[in-house]
C-alpha cells in the first residue's frame, strides 16, 4: 500500500503552567473538550478520541514532547458514539480558550472534574526558530513541555 | 456522555492451527485481509486498522483469548488512507476462508509474506454451550485458542 498524499503534521509546542488568568481570556473563543484514549502505549504512542464542540475525531499519536507525529481524522457522530464508550476511565474535560498572541496562537486549557484547578498555557510554533524566539508572557509560570506528568495522556488517568 | 444503542459485540471462539487443507476451501468464499496496528497495550488492548477487499475499518478490541470485547467502525477510504502509515511494521497480510460447517462457520487464514507457511481456523459460536459442544473435524491441528504466540498483535510484529 503506498503512502497518502496528505502527509501528517509535526508539532512543534512549548507548555506552561498558567500563574493569573490574563484580561483577554475574557473575549477570546473558547469551546469545550472532551477526549479520551482507546489504547495507550508506552512511549507516548496512543490512539485519542476527541470531540470539540460538535465536532468529533480520531488521533494517532507517536512520540513526547516538543516533537512528535501526529495524523487525525474526522469521526462522524456514529463512528465516535460507537468508539467513546471504550475510553470509561480515560477521560478528560477542559475548556480551551484561544488567545492569539503577536503572530502566535496561545491556547489556555482549563481542566474541569477531577483535574479542576489546572490550568495550561501550550504555545505552537511554526518553526524550530520562532519555537527558540518565544519570550513567555507575564501571566506565563514554570514551562512544563515533555513533563510526563502533565501530559494529557496521564491526565485522563482516572 | 451516554452509552450508545449499538452495543459492543463479544466474542466466543476458539482457535486451531491446520493439519492438512479440507477439500472445502477449494470452491469457499475468500479474500484478501490486510490489517495492522495502531497501538497495543499490554494486556491485550489495542486499535486495529483492517482492510477486507475493499471494505476498510478501525477496530477497538480489549481482552485476550476466548473472550472479549469489540467494537468496530467503518472507514471511508480517505480516512482510512490517512491513518494506515502510522501501522508500518505493524502489519500482517492473510487471505481468509469462509467454510460453513454444520450451523457454524470456520474461518481459515492462510498467511502471506513473513507469515508464510501458517494456517489458522478461527470458530465463532453463538454462546457457550456450543463452544463447548463444538468437535473439531479432522483436519484440523493442535488448538491455539488464547496463545499469545499466534495473536495477530504478535504476528504482525516485524
Amino acid at each position: 500500500m503506498r503512502r497518502p498524499h496528505h502527509v501528517s503534521s509535526r508539532e512543534i509546542e512549548r507548555k506552561f503552567l498558567i500563574r493569573r488568568l490574563p484580561v483577554e481570556i475574557l473575549r477570546s473563543r473558547h469551546f469545550r473538550l472532551a477526549q479520551g484514549y482507546l489504547a495507550n502505549e508506552r512511549g507516548g504512542r496512543h490512539v485519542r478520541l476527541r470531540r470539540k464542540g460538535g465536532a468529533m475525531s480520531l488521533t494517532f499519536k507517536v512520540g513526547r514532547g516538543s516533537s512528535r507525529e501526529e495524523r487525525e481524522i474526522k469521526l462522524s457522530p456514529a463512528q465516535f458514539m460507537m468508539l467513546w464508550p471504550a475510553t470509561r476511565g480515560r477521560r478528560l474535560h477542559k475548556t480551551r480558550y484561544e488567545i492569539p498572541w503577536k503572530k502566535l496562537k496561545i491556547e489556555v486549557d482549563i481542566y474541569h472534574r477531577r483535574n479542576h484547578g489546572l490550568m495550561v498555557a501550550e504555545v505552537e510554533f511554526p518553526n524550530h526558530a520562532s519555537r527558540r524566539k518565544f519570550k513567555p508572557p507575564r501571566w506565563f509560570g514554570r514551562e512544563i513541555t515533555g513533563e510526563k506528568r502533565y501530559s494529557n495522556v496521564r491526565l485522563a488517568r482516572e
